[in-house]
């Protein structure tokens, strides 16, 4: 269950989590609202704010945060790979400021495509720095 | 996938999460140990913490923060089912006072039993009442 084609699936699921934030930070409501699942339970904790429930509850509340961009930066995303289920950790930030904010994100195969079902975000104590980019002599 | 014994599934689900706050609560750390999956991958948000990965880093901090009993309550339980996965939403709370916290916790079935793969949890701004006793009318 967890052996197969684990790097491809891997990368096909930081490739999903990579599409919601670029969906965030463009204000892409027609890409965010694909993104989430159709069939599968969906819910999102946005900070502080109680559960949402259901595609329409949340799709309604991405519809509310798209009104404008935001430049949301996705670091560290580590994959957690469960079968047809994944769910992606990660800091988010804002520009180059250090992620203030811990994310998790779980996807699930719908159609052999990852959508996701869930998205639960909230403060951390303390910031986290803007990974520095790769070296160019690597 | 999402049909077959979907109420007995749920009630497995909840128990599971039950099992958690038990476990939190009482201080029981033999009880959390075994509620953590063996294989599949776990990894835990503390409140405003970074990243813990793996069942060893996990359960150390487990076996911190069991140290003394935490009356830790589990409101709202709320199960999403994604197969062999699951998540579970709620709001904890300490004592009878309103809940402060939005938690999302993760299920894999491992064995034919729910084993927990990842707690997330934040605060919530506003705090939320303890749901009224059942009416021993009804």
């Amino acid at each position: 269950m967890f052996g197969v084609k684990r790097a491809d699936t891997e990368a096909d699921v930081l490739e999903a989590n990579a599409s919601f934030y670029r969906a965030f930070s463009r204000a892409d409501y027609a890409s965010m609202s694909r993104l989430w699942a159709e069939r599968a339970p969906v819910a999102c904790f946005h900070p502080g704010a109680p559960l949402l429930v259901g595609r329409a509850q949340v799709l309604e509340s991405w519809k509310q945060i798209l009104r404008g961009p935001v430049p949301m930066r996705c670091d560290h995303a580590v994959v957690h790979l469960l079968g047809d289920v994944a769910f992606v950790t990660c800091y988010e930030g804002n520009g180059d400021r250090p992620a203030h904010l811990a994310a998790t994100n779980a996807f699930v195969l719908e159609d052999d495509r990852w959508r996701m079902v869930h998205h639960h975000v909230g403060p951390l104590s303390s910031p986290i720095a803007k990974p520095a980019p790769p070296s160019k002599a690597n």
